[in-house]
C-alpha cells in the first residue's frame, strides 16, 4: 500500500487493495463488461444517450442493457435484469428512479459487479426528499466489496479505455464538434456540468485529458479518494478537483501532500464561496462549501492552485499543465503593442507578481532588437514595427539568458495566419535550453495556423492578460516576507535563481 | 453648437464647428480623396498595408500614394508629393520618418488637406526623442483649420464609410477570418493594439461597431474631444475609450455627463493601473495614468463603466451594448447545472449583485417546471433532466414576472447543436414584453447554431459566470446607502421596480 492511505474516507474498503486480480480503480477505469441498467430506447433521452456515446467512442468492451419492459433497446438485446445477463459484469450504469435504485444496487452486488456508477438523482439534492436512500447505499456498501460512483452523478469517461459511461454530451463530439484531447490531466468534481465543462474549455487550449469522473452525491466514492488514486496508480500528473465541500479539510491537505511528494499538481476548483453560493451547493449536491474555506496557505505552495471561476480554472490549469515551478516571481514582458503590455504588467502586479524595471545593460541589449522608439523597460516595447513580420526570438532569448527574470511574457497579436512560421524553429531551440520559461499573450484572437504551432511547442498561450498573470503565479514560488515590495528587483526567493 | 463644448481641448479649434461645408469629423469619418504619404510597394510593410486593405473594404473614394522615390506604388500611379496631387485631398495618412513630420505637415496644410493622420513613431515614446517633434506638431495645428491625427497612432477605420485608414491587421479579415461587425460601438484608444483588438473580440460575440479611432500621442486631437464628437454628431450608442491616461480627469467627467443627457452609454478602458502598467504608459503614448485614478464615484452609474483587463472590457461592453438598464440589484438564477448556478451566485455576490432567496409561493410555481430532485431555491436548478431537450421559456417567464428580481439568467449548456430550436420563438414573445431582461450563461463552448440564435434575438450572452456578474453590475443601478445586505431580498433601489 502507498500514502494513499492518508485519502480514503473512514467507511468503505480503499479502491486500491493488495490482493488478486484487478483493483476496483482499474474496474471502474478499464472496464471490460459493462450493463447498462435503466438504458433507453430513445437515444435522445438520458437513458438512452450512453449506448450511442460508447458505440461512437468505439469502446471495446461487452455492453448489456438491462430494460424489464424491452426485448430490445437500440436495437441490441435486452435483460429484464442484471441477474438475467449473460456472465458477470465488472461495471453497472445504473439509471433507474432513485427509490428503486438500493435494491437495484444489491441484485448488483449479488450479481457480482465491481462498481455501480448512479447516475439517478434523488438522494437527498434539491428538497431534500430522498437523503434516506443516499444513507442506504452507504449502508449497501459498507457490507460488501462493490463500491459505488454516485449517486446523483453524471458518470465518467476514461479516455484510455474508449469509455464514456455517462450521458454527458460533452463527449458528444458529432454534436459538439469538439473532440475532448487525450493527455494526463484528470478532472474530479462534484458536479457533471461544470466537471465534463473542464474538458472541453481545457481541449480547446490543447490540454489533454485522461479521466474525467463525477462523483455527485458521494454515497460512497469521493472526490479525494479517487484522486489519490489516480495520483499513485495511474499516469495523472494533474488532478482537477471540482468542489462544493468536504467532509474533512485534512484529507483536502493530505491529498496535497501526497502530489508534493509524487512530483503531481492538484488544482481546487472551489464552489460555493459566497452565501448564495453555499445554499446552491447544498442544495446541489448536499455539500457544505463552508469546509473549503480557510485554505489558503495550501494554495500558496507552487504546483497547487484554487480557482474561483471557470476562467480561472482554465487560466490555471494551462499553466499547471505546461510551464514548469519558476525560480522566483520576477516576469519580463515582450509587447508588440505598447497597450498590451500595459495591461499585462498590471495583471502580473495584480496577481502579486514583480515586473522589475531591467538594467541598463539589459536595456542596452534589448534596444538593439526594436527601432529606436520603442522601449526596453519592462514592459518591454518592440512596437507594431513587428505586425510587418520579424522573429522574436533574439529578444526573448536576450531577456529569458539575463538572470534577471524568471518567466518571459510575448505579448503580441497572433490574428494573423502564418505569423509565427519563421520563429518556429528558434523557438523549439530556445525550449531545449535551460531558461525561464516563455508564456505567449495573444491580445488579439489567434489564427488556427498560431494556435497549432504554439502547441506543437508545447508554449502555454493565453488570449488574457489576467489569464497569463494568474497562471504564472499558480507555478511561482511564495512571496518572501520581510523582503523588497514585489514590483523590486530582489523579489526572489533567498538564494536566488538556481541556474 | 452642443455641450461638447466642455470636451474639447484648451487648444485647437473644436472638429465639429458651425460654418459652411463638411466638418473636419465629417471628413475625418468619410473621407471623399485620400492621400497615403509615404505608401510603400512593399504591400506586407506597415506603410504597404492601407492600399491592400482599402482595396478589399471596397473603398469608395479617391486614392493617391505618394512616394517620391517611385513612378508606382503596387500598381498604382505615385505621385512625388501632396503638393503635386491632381485634387486637393481631405485626409492625408502620414506615414515618413518622424523628423520629416513637421514639414509634411505643412506641406498638407498649404495643399488643402482636412485633417491628417500620423501613423510615424518617434514622438517622444520610448527613450523620449522627438518630444519636440510632437510639440512641433501640436504648434502647426494651432496656427491653422488642419486636424492631426495622432502621432504614433494606427489610424481609424470608418465601417460606414468603408475605410479602413490604418495598417491593423485587425481589418485584415482575409488573413485573420474575422470581419469586424457594423453597429453603433464607438472605440477610441490611445493604443492601436489593443483599440483594433476591443473590435475583433466584439464581433466574435454579436457586437457591433461603426468608428474605430486609435489617437496615440495626441499632439492634436484626443479620445475625448472625439468621443464627445461622435456621441453628439453621429449614432454612435457607446463608445468604448481604451485610456492610458487623461490630460484633465474634469474632461472625462464632462463626457460622462455628456453621454448620460444624450442617453448614451460609456465603458473607460483603463491602461497603467499599477506602478509596472504606468511605467509602461509612459514609456508608450507619454500618457500619464495616475490621472485615472479616483474616478470610482463616476462608474457607480449605471450605463457608465470601467475595464481592467480585456476579458472585463468585452464581458461589460456586452451588457452596455444589449441590456437596458436594470431596476435593481437581485438577480434570479436558472441552471441546468446545479455547479454551474453556485459559481454564478457566487460570481454575482463577487460583484455586489444580490441573489435573493424566492418567496415560498414562487418557489411553489417554478417546482413544476422541473423534477422533484430539482432545486427553486436562488439559484435555481433545473437539473440535467433538460439536457435531454425541453422549453426554458415557462421558467424563466415564471421568474421573470415575479417582481421578485430585476434580471433571469439562464445557466446552461449550449455545446449541442439545435439545443435552442425549440425556444427560440418563445424566448422572442418573452423578449417583446415589458419584464426584466434575460441573459444567459453557456458553460460550455456554445455550438455556432446556439450562437445564431442567441444573436438574432438580440440577448446578451456569456461563457463566463463571472462575465455574466461583472455584465449586470454595469447596468446595475447603484447599491443602496445604509441598507440591508445586498443578498437580502429587499435590497433594491428605494421606490422599488417601477414596473
Amino acid at each position: 500500500m502507498t500514502s494513499l492511505d492518508a485519502v480514503p474516507r473512514a467507511s468503505g474498503e480503499p479502491i486500491v487493495r493488495a490482493g488478486a486480480g484487478r483493483s476496483e480503480l482499474d474496474v471502474l477505469l478499464h472496464p471490460e463488461s459493462l450493463a447498462i441498467i435503466g438504458a433507453s430506447d430513445n437515444p435522445v433521452s438520458l437513458g438512452g444517450r450512453p449506448l450511442g456515446l460508447l458505440t461512437a467512442a468505439g469502446y471495446a468492451g461487452r455492453v448489456y442493457p438491462v430494460n424489464p419492459t424491452r426485448a430490445t433497446v437500440q436495437g441490441r438485446p435486452a435483460y429484464p435484469s442484471v441477474r438475467d445477463l449473460p456472465e458477470p459484469v465488472e461495471v453497472a450504469m445504473v439509471m433507474v428512479r432513485a427509490r428503486m435504485v438500493p435494491a437495484v444496487l444489491r441484485e448488483c452486488d449479488a450479481a457480482g459487479v465491481r462498481v455501480a456508477i448512479v447516475l439517478s438523482s434523488g438522494f437527498g439534492e434539491g428538497t431534500g426528499r430522498g437523503a434516506e436512500l443516499r444513507d442506504e447505499i452507504t449502508g449497501i456498501v459498507a457490507g460488501t466489496t462493490m463500491r459505488v460512483l454516485g449517486p446523483n452523478c453524471e458518470g465518467l469517461a476514461s479516455l484510455p479505455a474508449s469509455a464514456p459511461l455517462t450521458f454527458s454530451p460533452v463527449l458528444d463530439a458529432a454534436r459538439t464538434g469538439q473532440v475532448v484531447l487525450p493527455g494526463k490531466v484528470a478532472v474530479l468534481s462534484h458536479s457533471g456540468g461544470l466537471g465534463f465543462a473542464v474538458a472541453q474549455w481545457g481541449s480547446r487550449v490543447g490540454i489533454g485529458f485522461n479521466y474525467l469522473i463525477s462523483t455527485g452525491n458521494e454515497g460512497d466514492l469521493d472526490v479525494l479518494e479517487l484522486a489519490g488514486a489516480l495520483l499513485v496508480e495511474t499516469d495523472t500528473e494533474l488532478a482537477v478537483l471540482v468542489l462544493e465541500g468536504v467532509d474533512d479539510p485534512g484529507r483536502l491537505t493530505a491529498l496535497a501532500d501526497q502530489a508534493r511528494e509524487l512530483g503531481k499538481r492538484l488544482l481546487v476548483a472551489r464552489l460555493g464561496r459566497t452565501d448564495a453560493g453555499a445554499r446552491g451547493s447544498l442544495a446541489h449536491t448536499r455539500h457544505d462549501a463552508t469546509t473549503l474555506g480557510g485554505l489558503d496557505a495550501l494554495y500558496a505552495r507552487p504546483g497547487i492552485a484554487q480557482a474561483g471561476d471557470e476562467r480561472e480554472l482554465i487560466d490555471v490549469l494551462q499553466a499547471l499543465d505546461k510551464v514548469p515551478t519558476l525560480a522566483g516571481r520576477r516576469i519580463g514582458i515582450l509587447a508588440t503593442s505598447g497597450g498590451a503590455g500595459v495591461w499585462l504588467a498590471d495583471a502580473c502586479r495584480d496577481a502579486g507578481l514583480a515586473v522589475p524595471e531591467l538594467s541598463p545593460g539589459l536595456q542596452h541589449t534589448l534596444a538593439g532588437f526594436m527601432p529606436e522608439y520603442g522601449s526596453p523597460v519592462n514592459p518591454v516595447d518592440l512596437t507594431a514595427q513587428f505586425i510587418a513580420g520579424g522573429s522574436f526570438a533574439p529578444a526573448i532569448e536576450a531577456l529569458a539568458a539575463s538572470g534577471e527574470v524568471d518567466a518571459v511574457v510575448l505579448a503580441t497579436s497572433l490574428a494573423s495566419a502564418g505569423r509565427l512560421e519563421d520563429d518556429r524553429e528558434a523557438l523549439s531551440a530556445l525550449r531545449q535550453r535551460d531558461l525561464p520559461p516563455l508564456v505567449v499573450y495573444t491580445y488579439t484572437h489567434p489564427a488556427e495556423s498560431c494556435v497549432r504551432i504554439l502547441e506543437g511547442l508545447g508554449l502555454a498561450w493565453y488570449t488574457s492578460s489576467t489569464g497569463v498573470a494568474r497562471g504564472l503565479a499558480a507555478v511561482a514560488p511564495p512571496p518572501l516576507r520581510g523582503t523588497p515590495a514585489p514590483d523590486h528587483p530582489d523579489a526572489r526567493p533567498a538564494g536566488g535563481r538556481p541556474s
